[in-house]
Formats: structure tokens, C-alpha cells, sequence
């Protein structure tokens, strides 16, 4: 059975090719900086968006032709729904794929009967799984479409809704793991506020930190050793949520003891929505020890929600491979597209089209990022910016043999600091375009 | 001598007075659930608006009219101007100023002359503050605006400039500490990048610990009791500036261990720039027991940039008001303008109408958030929204007796979570603008 | 039959009514200016929002509680939503009604269906308009929802869809005409682009232009004697529309000579998106004699989307009743509520408590407005800002007798302008303030 | 006399080059499309941020390295300045420049000194143009730095400005003709208002126009040959502008009827802070027959002001060099570097990394622009996306021979339109990807 008869499985054709439905620069098993592209990326296709999204928006119900789908959000719907996935995910050459419950299983009439429907699907999951070799990156709980999550999962007013979301959280940490899932992640997608008259803040965030002990507890029970990943946003759909950017959950994190447990799932569009470039918030969790796992994406800076666009931008993408390949690599996190295809394109070889373009930019990216290492470029750019510090008056400070009163001594003789040397900001811009652009 | 003779001291003269040179609102000496109203604000005018702010855009120079000034910036400028401000604050009926160590004294040809001015200056206002009665709210050093800080200060590539600002920042400790400065300010102006490739942004995090650890060892051996406070600003004059939010201040003490030594200045347009509302900012650092002290003004949401106009929206300045009477007040902290006129608003008398609409606004705010305490209106709100947390499932939760799996336990018996109850958004805005709008 | 038993029709009981459900401001027989506060108004309910909004937004589906809902989008349903909706009017006491064609009518298997099925709704909504006495201020066809406008509807690249579009806007007017409608809106939701680079811009401007000339045509074919008026919105759903705001509207219609047919359905919500406060919307239209009616509602400056809350801020609707007493009145247009309850606000009853929020900020702003004017604060303000114009040099420019020569002989004899006078911006901000807050 | 003495003359040197003072693209002579590259761009220095940008921002002061400066305004330096920035162009290879009046020569102390001394700098530039052959692009006045133009300048309020700045603009248009200069800019920095209460919108529209008139009439009266452009911006230094974006232009011209003697000077940065791109201003303006000009920059869009940075992306630049070829050419306007070095970026060679990296950016992008027509990708795209306006019902709409009556039949008929057809956005984003980044 195939349902997408018109697409062959994407091939890689080089660089030069023409054909709209090839790679022309992801070659799996091309070796960058010795290690295969597979792995540098780890891409997964998002489950939600390849399968569920039908293109709807604010203003007009989904248009997407998905001749597979009968209407319904029947078991039955969902276990043909798996094979569609899984074709999919073989014709693109996709490794991994990452889902939320609610996505591969639809609700039954209670929490008993939704569990099962869930392991009658995960079985599916598996079984294609195992005849694919394709695996699970991560899973994760949808706790914001029910109506029961309205305001907010653990940091509902309801403290049912709380209970509610642990068993739910329960049991797809269960499934993940059954499935071999490498990590989990927790998105927050109510888990702030809409109205700050009628919010106590510091009860939510207590309660907030209670479901993920509870959560680390847990996993460590059952013995789950995957990723543990909360995902920044900073608003949307809530109009403040507590997740918002990277710092403002390791502040969290390191506020309730949490901050061993947690790295971090980082989208690009959410970095934007929350003022900051998607390097910033990969560097910054750099900096934290937490960088986990990236949902590759673009948004599209002068519209103000996610727009969840396919990541096109190499420039961008060699950026964020540069970060990656000083870290040494992403895993056990990867490269989740959590993007989808634009309400305009609403035919099935668009979700060829949109999964090409955005796995030939992060090759293109890494391949960029790759020569830019082996040049040495930014390494002597950097060695040379911070001279200062590695030696005298530098070195004394970062050693911790400096202190207030021995540097007030330094400077009373030395009357003026060190002259500063020009940035070079448009000449690194230069080098860098001439990586990028060619 | 006066500078300001057009102007008498302004007074309280109650709602209905149209008299535009009057408080109706602030009453310094009435008590709002039983404190004065000075002591509910301890207002402080800030000497770099104040006294230095000529109305210069980048597109234009200065253009206010200061008939005091002479066009220099030397030390008799700088002396006159200290009598300028206290005759002002005299006037305004100002409790408190604040400065940067620039905008009172100017720098000299080598750091000792410049510390030797700077001493000079202090006396001077050492001899006006005890004159006048008025106090010291907080002192700081300008570490941004002399290119020596042109790539930062403590974060700057170039070590020498770590040592001036070392130095510099603990001269304005002891002059604050001499003055009896309650509190000293931190604002990381140019604490950022400009450009991530040039950037070790973990080397600089360490870096900028490291200057605050000294700054607490000094602070802590000379004995100067007043606050620390971080000023979050997320960005400009730097592209992204390390203090983005609140929460990024929290993550980055917490990382470093500076957490307890340290509170926040919160500044409202600067919230605004980071997506943030300034209440949010208030209650979210309340929350971290970190609300230290406030930078009152106003920010142009249709406008990108900090425009530090005067506070006068009193739905934020009540609603600023009922988080500060939540906590028991600011003190040691206060409530300072860091607020400047328009430029086309380039008359000295100017500077009296401003003021006058920012501390109205504040008492006028005051007022009202002390009505809806007494009404319980919130208070009411939030213990029956809540109040499936004060027992049952939810008490068990609080009190750390429930995990995941009893939770499960419990909802899979009960089958789905207790209905939820309307969040009542647009009745609540309709009580507050009852209270707010009359 | 009732659908609303728990609430009782809303009156009026003055400022100091703590019942949430009076109003406290609106009087509808009370006269301001000599004229009756509901004739200043114009209150109009909106379809979409008040029957067919059930709270969905992209990250779940609705929740709202609407116990008269069967979940289908039958005639028969369709039929009994014009019964809740009049008992809704009534019991708010709001006296026009706005719709779109696909809010009161679901669409049939083909167009001559379709139009069947709503002449049937039209009969309904006919029988109570007699019955109640409410009015529809204006009609307007959906063109956005249906999957055939994906790429737009008289800017589609397929020009069978121009066609439906025609015959359904056609159908609309015919409708609307029966129906006394006062009005006639257009809002071009999906008219504009998604990617520059797949659109003939030019190409659709002119069949926009030409669509727009074939309703005028077939306005005056058909007799219709309502105000013709364009919504402008930036952006959502397209990514950039082509009535971006009042002054692009202005720019089309004065390029394609249809400015004389058309006025602004100016909403607050998308003046702010499009970077402009709502008043300056308002007062731009104004001066291009282009004021024709208005979207009452209220963005959330922090987030990127039309939130559509109701409008709320009493400083807000003061200024927008200043202009439209300057004006004399927004008949035949009116002030039309195109505003949702929040989704956690999902009962019936909060429905009321919105719209009487929103009735009540506009008259408690036409009362400040009227004062304002009554004390001719501004207006003095502003013939003494612009006295130089009205004599001497200012009143030779005015007249056209000044031209370059004579004004460089004038300035080189007189060296310089002459001084300039503070715009005293705080100050007219206390003196707002005074008005609003009290 | 040499000013960069440590830089020569920048040469083309391809693609392959490391030399970072080279150009890699940019090959003055190199025909594209029959054409000298030198033909296509009209590359243009801009004489305010190259000369006399010194890198303040609002938080310091200017650091910028220049050496031959010696800290006055005074007329001499202005001459030396003149020779500086000649030997900048020449050795920039840039054929042309701007200027404002007062970047180039200082004021005296009365409106017939400050004329007598830009005459004497004029006699400069000419000797330089007759030197070099390098030529002025577009002359303008500065109508923003001066405190007399503190309330706007034909917009003021007080009219002895709007008689001064009709002197000023007078001089300079005689200037700039007698300069040979093709174009004369009108950027109206502080026409706007920063407070609607005090402004007369209408009355300061008028005054705009007259203006606006009287330099048409003297332009004609003089003989002046250059285009006369108007420059889009939305807000910064004044609150909102009144040439918000190129509608709002094309809206206030249209009214006036001004719009036969104007075009438009389309700067990137102020597109997006007026909430477009850039390609969207310059296709927009096409529509309109108004792209006269382009100032080349960048802005950023976590950034909400003006940062003006040199153009590198070469997606943008491609876009735009397509849109320049689509409407064959751009003379007699040009491309002006409106675009300033950071402020990190402070000695004198920053200047020729930053115009390189510009002019590479173009000269790339035009490549690419002109491999896409040669390809005819687009025009494919557009022809087939389009194809249903070529006759049939499109073509009966697009002649005007169907209307509202015609169409309803056709469609009852017919029953609905034809399907849609995907609009295959990925799939066009990842084809222009082939051409960008190869």
C-alpha cells in the first residue's frame, strides 16, 4: 500500500541537480568532520504537523488535501495514520520522528480507555518501528488542546486538572520509553497566565515544580534513561508563559533544584517570539550545560506569532551547526522539525517540498560550518579578541588572585586603561558571507 | 540664589485643583493603610535626566534651555549644577535623588584626578543633603558611556577595561557608602554583544561574576549595608544585553551563587522592550524575594526604544501599587523617575509638570490600590479560585504526598478531572476600571 | 423561550453601581451634546464573535459553553442562533447588529443552495429586526473562510474564484439592502500575499480595483444607499495585506478613482497592528474625509495578533469620542463591537459582562470627551499653538500668496525663525489625565 | 595628502579572494545583461554617516577613530572633510554621493551666512567632481537636526520655520543643480507629531502639501532637471511620521495632487520598521510608478530602531536586484548606502570593509537576479499560476466586459469554482535557495 505514489524516495543528486525532489546536500552517509550527516543531524519529522495539521488558521478551517484521512479521529483513523507516517518517513530519509500522545491517539470516553488507545497505536508505532529502523526521538503529553487544560495543566486553578495531566504525563513517559524514545520533552503551552489580576504566580510556579519532581521521580522509578527537555516559548497561546525563553527556565530550574534534571528543547521561532536569535538561545543553554535538543524552524520576523515556517535560511543553519559541532554534537537530542508546510500548499508533495528544503539547509549549513572549523577562522578571530585575558592583569582576575582594591592599585598607576581595538564587526560579516554565499 | 524662580514649592491642593503647578493626588504626610505617603513611594529624581538631559535624539542635538548651564563640563559646572538639583528637589518635594558617578562629576585627565573631582563633588552634596533633608536613594557608576566601554566593561574583550571599571565602580561604592546611599545600582548598559562571532559569551558570563563577587567582598568589607540591585534591560545600547528580563538576572545569579546578595531595580519600559509588562516584571521578581527597587516611567509600545517617558497611566500605577502593598513596601528601595521630558518639551518648567504627573500618578494609584485591598476584591477572587488547592487532591499535592502514581490512581477511579470554572477575564477588567476609572 | 434565564435585561444604575451586571455609564436616553448617548453610538453586536466564536485558538478547540449549540452547522441550527442572538441584543440593549453572510447562513452544496439558505436566515433575521426594533448596521460577505479564497478571492491567481467572490458579495448586498442595512463592508482578509515571489502584484491590484468598481456599479444598479467601507488590517491572515492600513486604503482607492465610494471601517486592533495608535486611525480617515464607521475592540501591544478583547481602556475610548464629536457623529456608521471574551472566560453570561464592559468605557469617554470640550481645553491649546499661522507670514502661506523667493527674502532679512515655545507634552498629558482618572 | 594611507584603491579581485580589502563580486565593468555593473547600481557614499558619523549612540559619545578631524565645525575642516571624502570615493571605486546641506557645510550665524558658506563648500565639491568624475547623486536639506526644526518644519507649528526651511530647501535645490546632482531628496524626519492632542493633523497636511507645491514650482523655475523623491519613514525621531511607508506617501501626493512630480527613495530599514520588507516598498512603489531610489541598508529586526547597517544579505539583495532588472533599471536614482559602521567597528578602515561588503552584496545579488531571468524561473512560476486571467472568464473581468450580474449567472451555473492549486511555497523558497546559496 503506498500513499504517496507519486514520490519516489528522496535520493541525494549533488549540488547541481535540478530536481525539485532531491537532496542536493544532505548525503547521509557523507562524512562531515569524520562522522556521517545522519548523525551530526538526527533529523525527525514532527507528528503533528506531517499528519494533524490540516492547514487551518484563525480564519478558515484546514485545506490540506490528505486523501488518506476519512473525516474522523477514530482508532481506526490513527492506525492507518502510522503507515502513512511511517511511508512518509522512509521516502524522506527521516531517521527519527517525535509525537504527543494526542497526536498518534484520540481520547476515549475516560483516562482508562484513552491509556489503551494509546497502547493499541503504540503497538503500531513499534511495529513500524522495528520494520523500518526508524526511531522515536522523543515523545511528549499534549496538555493544552482538551478544553480540561484551559487554564493551564500543573498550573491550573484546578487542582484536578493537575492530577489530570500527572497520569497523563505517567503514561506517556511509559510509552516513550517502551518505544525506546531518547528523550522527553515537556512543553508548556498554558503553563502561564492571561491575566495577572487573577493569577497567584508564586502557588503556579510551586506547583509547576512539583509536577516535574514528580516527573524526574518517576522516571527515575522506571528507569527512563532518556533526555528530560523543557521547551522555551514566550507567549502564545497564553499571553505570558512561564517557559519563556532559556534564562527564564534555568532560573526556574536552579530556583526549585531541577537544574540537573532538564536541559533544553530549543525552537527557532520561539527564540525570535522572545526577542532573541535562534544562536543566542542555543549558545546561551550552551553556556548552561543544557543545550538538548533543536525544533528547526523559521518564523517570519515582521509577523508577531509562529508561524512555524520551514528552516530555509542558511545562513542561519550554519550558525546553529557551528554551535553544534563545538559542543560536540546534539545527542541524545536532534534535529525535530517542528514546521509546517504554509496553508497555500496544501498538496501532499508540498510535505516533500518543506522536508527537503529544510534537510538541504541544515546540510548546506553544517558543510559551511564545517569549513569555517577547518579554517580556523573564528578560533583565531576569538584567541586574539580575548589576548588580554590570558595573560598580566587578565589572567590575575580570571585566576580569582584579583580583587577590588588590587585593581583600583593597577589603574591609580596606570592612569587610563589599554586602548580597545576596533570590533571588525562589517569584516566578520564579509567572512562570513563569503562562507555562506559563496 | 534661585534657578527655577517661575516656580514655587508645589503643593498639595487636592482632585478638583486645575492649578497645573499642584499635586491633586500627592499628599506626602497622608497615611494609606497607616503610612505616609512619602514613605509608601520614597520618590527619587534622577540627576542624569534631570540635570544632564539636553534633548538630544539621534537626529538632533540637545535643545532644552538651561539658562544655568555654561556649555562646559568642568567642576564648577558640575558644583553649580548640585545647588540646580537640590533647589529642584526642594521644590518637587522629592525625598530622594539618585545618580551615576558621571552625571555629577566629570572625569578628569587620569583616573586619581577623576576620583579627586568626584570627592570634591560628593562634599558638595554631602553639604546640600544635609541642607535639605533630602537623601541619597541610590548611586552607581557609568560604566557605558566613555569609549573606553565601547566593548563593554566587566564583559569587555580587553582585560584593562574589567580592572578601570574594578576601580571605578569601587570609588562609587564609597562615595554612595559616604553619602548614605541606601542602595547601589548595577545597569549593564553595554554588558552584551554586538555580534555573537566575536563573542565568548561563556568566558564573559564568568568574567561578569567574577566583577560582582569582588563588588560584594568589597561592599561587604568596607560595611556598606545598602542593597545591591541588578537593572534588567534586554536591550540598547547593545544588541542583546546579558540582564535581558528579570528572570535572565535570576538565572545568572543563581548560576554564579550571587542570588542572595543581590535584589532587582525594575524599570517599566524596560520591561516592555523584553516583552514584558511591568507588572509582570514587579510580580515575578516578588516571587524570587528579589523586587528591590523601581525605575518609574513609561515606554511607547508602538515604539522600539527606550523613551523613558514620564509615568502617567494610573491602571499601572495602581496596579504597580497593589504588588508593592502586597510586599510591605519598597524601602530600602524607592520609587525613582527615570523618566526624561519630551525634547519638544524643552522648557526648565517643564521639568516640574513631568514630575508632578509621575507622583500624581503614583498617589492617585496608591489610593486606588489601597481601595481594592479594603474592598478584599482580589483577595476574594483568589482564594475561591484556588480553593480546590486548600484540600483533597489538591492539599495532597502541595504537601508532597501525591506522585504520579497515586495521582494516576485517582483519576483513572474518577475518570476525568473536575469541571473547570470561567476565568471571569472581562468582569474582572470591568472591576478594576471600576476602582481605576471611577 | 429563553436562552439567557440568568440574566435580566442590563440597565442602568450609575458610577457607583457594584452590580457587574448594570451598566454604570451607559444611559442610552441621556443626552450629551444634545443628543441621546445611543445615537452617539450606534452600539452594534458582531455575529461571528457573539454566536459563532467558541473559543477555539491555534493550540485548541473551543470551549466555550453555549448549552443552545446542537454542534451542527444546520439551517436549523442557523435558524435558532437568530433567536439567541436577538435575546442576546435585546437584554444588552444594543441596538444594531453587524454579520457575514457565512455567520447567520452555512453555505448549501452549490451556490444557488447556498443563496436559498440564507434568503430563509434573512426572513428570520427580518421577523425579529421587526420584532425588536435592532437594526443592522452592516452586512459583508466572508471571503476568507472557505478553502477556495486560500490564495484570496478578487486577488486569487484563479479567476473563477474572482467570479464566486463576485456572486457572493453580489447576494450580500442584495441581502443587505432587504435588510436595511446601513452599511456595506469590506474586508480583505485573504487579499494579499503570502511570498512575493509566486504574485503579479499589479496584476491584482487592478482586479481588486475592478472588483471594487463592479460593486459600486451594482450598488447604484440596484438602488442600495449605504456606506460603502474597506477595513484595513496589516497582516493575519496573509502575511501582508493589501489594505494595510487607512492611509495604503486611501492610496488604492485615490489610484483606481474609487475615493469617492468608499469610507474606513477603522478597528482598533488592527491600527495597532499596522503600527498606528487607533485614534490616529481615526483622525487620519477624518482628514481625509473618510470616517465611516469603527471596529470597537482592544489589541494586547505585547502580543503579535489580533486578540480582539474588548475595549476596556477609558483613556482610549475618550480620545476616540473626541474625534467623532469633532466630527459630529459616525452615522451612518456606528461602533460596532468585533470582540471576543477571552477563552477562559467560556460562560454565556460573560458575554454580558464583556459587552457591558466595552458599552460602559464608551460612555464613560464620551462623558470625559464632552467635558473636555465643554472646557475647550484643547481647542485653546491649539489655536494658541498655531497663532503664527493665522496672520503675518503664516497666513501668506496659507492663502498661496508665499512662495520660495519671497520666503528666503523674508528669512534672510530676518536672519532666523523665530523662537520656539515648549509643546508642553506632560503637561496636556496631566491636564488628560485629569479628565480620565480624576 | 592621503587620509588612508594604510588603504589602496579596493579592486576586483572574484570570488575566490581572501583579501578582505577586495572585491569579490563587484567588478565595476563587467557587463550583466548588456550592461556595466557600475550602470546598475549607481553606487552612492552617503556623506552624513561616512564623514560625519562618529559613532554616538544614545548611551556614549562618539568613538570613532578619525584622524583628520580636529574636533570644530568650522568651515576649514568642512573643506578638508571634502577631500577626504574624495579620496574615500575614489578609492572606494564609488561613482557617486549624497549629501544634506549641513553634513557638508556648517551654518553661520543668519540665514545669508550659512548660504554664503555652502556656496563655498559647493565650489569644492564641484572641483572634486571635476577631478574625479565622480557625481552627485541626490542633494537634500537637513530639516531635522537644527532646535528651530524642534516641532517639525513645514509641519510646524510656528510658521517662521516653515519660511525658513522653504529658504533652506531653496538654496539647496540651486546647490544641487548647480552640482549636476540627478535627484533631490525630501526626508521629513520630524514632519509627524509626537502627540496627537496638540496637533492639527489636517491644518499641518495642508501645510505639507503647499510646501511640497512651492518646490515643484521653483524646481520648474530653475530649470531643474533631477527627479524630485520623497523618502518612506514611520517613526524615529518623531513618534509617528507622516511618510510612514510608500502608500502613506502615494496617499498624501494622490490627495494633494502632487503625485506626477515625485518619487520614492526607498530605504530597507525604514520598510521594516514600518512593518513591510523591503522587496515589498520597492514592488509596491513599482505598482505605483514611483520606485525612484533606493538607500541600501539593514536593519535588525530584534532591534526596533534604525540600525542602518550595511546591506550583506544577499537574498535581499538578489530580491530587490531582480525587482531594479524587472523594471530596467534605476537611473536616474541609484543605490546610496544609507549605512553606518557599528559603533565597535571605529577606525578608519571599518569605512571600506563596511561599503565593501555592500557593494559585494549587491554585486552577488545581481548575479543571482540575472541567473533567475536568464532561467526564466519566475516568470514560469507566475505565467502558469496566472493562466486562468488569460481568457475565459479572467479575461472577460480583466476587459471589463463581465460584471456582478454576468458573474452571479456564470457561477449559479457552474455551481462553484474550480479547484485551487497548491501555491507550492517550499518548493519556490527552495529553487530561489539554489540560486542564493548554490
Amino acid at each position: 500500500m503506498t500513499y504517496f505514489s507519486e514520490v519516489d524516495k528522496i535520493r541525494y543528486e549533488g549540488p547541481e541537480s535540478t530536481n525539485p525532489l532531491s537532496f542536493r546536500h544532505y548525503n547521509p552517509d557523507e562524512e562531515i568532520e569524520g562522522k556521517p550527516m545522519r548523525e551530526h543531524f538526527r533529523f525527525a519529522a514532527a507528528y503533528w504537523h506531517t499528519m494533524r495539521n490540516m492547514g487551518s488558521d484563525p480564519f478558515g478551517p484546514g485545506c490540506a488535501l490528505r486523501p488518506w484521512e476519512d473525516g474522523t479521529d477514530s482508532v481506526e483513523m490513527a492506525l492507518k495514520r502510522v503507515e502513512v507516517m511511517f511511508e512518509f518517513l522512509v521516502k524522506m530519509g527521516l531517521d527519527y520522528y517525535c509525537f504527543h500522545d494526542r497526536d498518534v491517539a484520540p481520547e476515549g470516553k475516560n483516562l482508562a480507555e484513552t491509556n489503551a488507545i494509546f497502547d493499541k497505536i503504540a503497538e503500531s508505532l513499534q511495529a513500524q518501528q522495528e520494520k523500518t529502523g526508524i526511531k522515536l526521538l522523543w515523545g511528549t503529553a499534549n496538555l493544552f488542546s482538551n478544553p480540561r487544560y484551559v487554564h493551564g495543566a500543573s498550573t491550573s486553578c484546578n487542582a484536578d486538572v493537575f492530577a489530570y495531566a500527572a497520569a497523563q504525563v505517567k503514561k506517556c513517559l511509559e510509552v516513550t520509553k517502551a518505544l525506546g524514545g531518547e528523550n522527553y520533552v515537556f512543553w508548556g503551552g498554558r503553563e502561564g497566565y492571561a491575566n495577572l489580576f487573577n493569577t497567584d504566580l508564586k502557588r503556579e510556579f510551586d506547583h509547576l515544580a512539583r509536577f516535574f519532581h514528580m516527573a524526574v521521580e518517576y522516571k527515575e522509578k522506571i528507569g527512563f534513561k532518556g533526555q528530560l527537555l523543557l521547551e522555551p516559548k514566550p507567549k502564545e497561546p497564553t499571553k505570558h508563559q512561564y517557559d519563556f525563553d532559556v534564562a527564564n527556565c534555568m532560573a526556574f530550574l536552579r530556583t526549585y533544584g531541577l537544574e540537573d534534571h532538564f536541559k533544553m528543547n530549543i525552537e527557532a521561532n520561539h527564540a525570535t517570539l522572545a526577542g532573541h536569535s535562534f544562536a543566542h538561545e542555543l549558545a546561551y543553554a550552551q553556556t548552561q550545560g543544557a543545550l538538548g535538543s533543536m525544533d528547526a524552524n523559521r518564523g517570519d520576523l515582521l509577523l508577531g506569532w509562529d508561524t512555524d515556517q520551514f528552516p530555509m535560511d542558511v545562513a542561519e543553519t550554519a550558525h546553529a551547526m557551528l554551535i553544534l559541532l563545538d559542543q560536540g554534537g546534539i545527542a541524545p537530542g536532534g534535529i525535530n522539525f517542528d514546521a509546517k508546510v504554509r496553508r497555500e500548499s496544501f498538496e501532499p508533495v508540498d510535505l516533500f517540498h518543506a522536508h527537503i528544503g529544510g534537510m538541504d539547509a541544515f546540510a548546506h549549513g553544517l558543510k559551511i560550518a564545517a569549513k569555517i572549523r577547518e579554517d580556523e577562522v573564528l578560533e583565531d578571530l576569538l584567541s586574539g579578541r580575548y589576548a588580554s585575558w590570558d595573560s598580566g592583569v587578565g589572567e590575575e582576575i580570571e585566576s580569582g588572585k584579583a580583587d577590588f582594591e588590587s585593581l583600583e592599585t593597577y589603574m591609580l598607576e596606570k592612569g587610563d586603561a589599554d586602548k580597545n581595538v576596533s570590533g571588525r564587526q562589517e569584516m566578520i560579516e564579509n567572512v562570513i558571507n563569503r562562507y555562506v554565499f559563496g
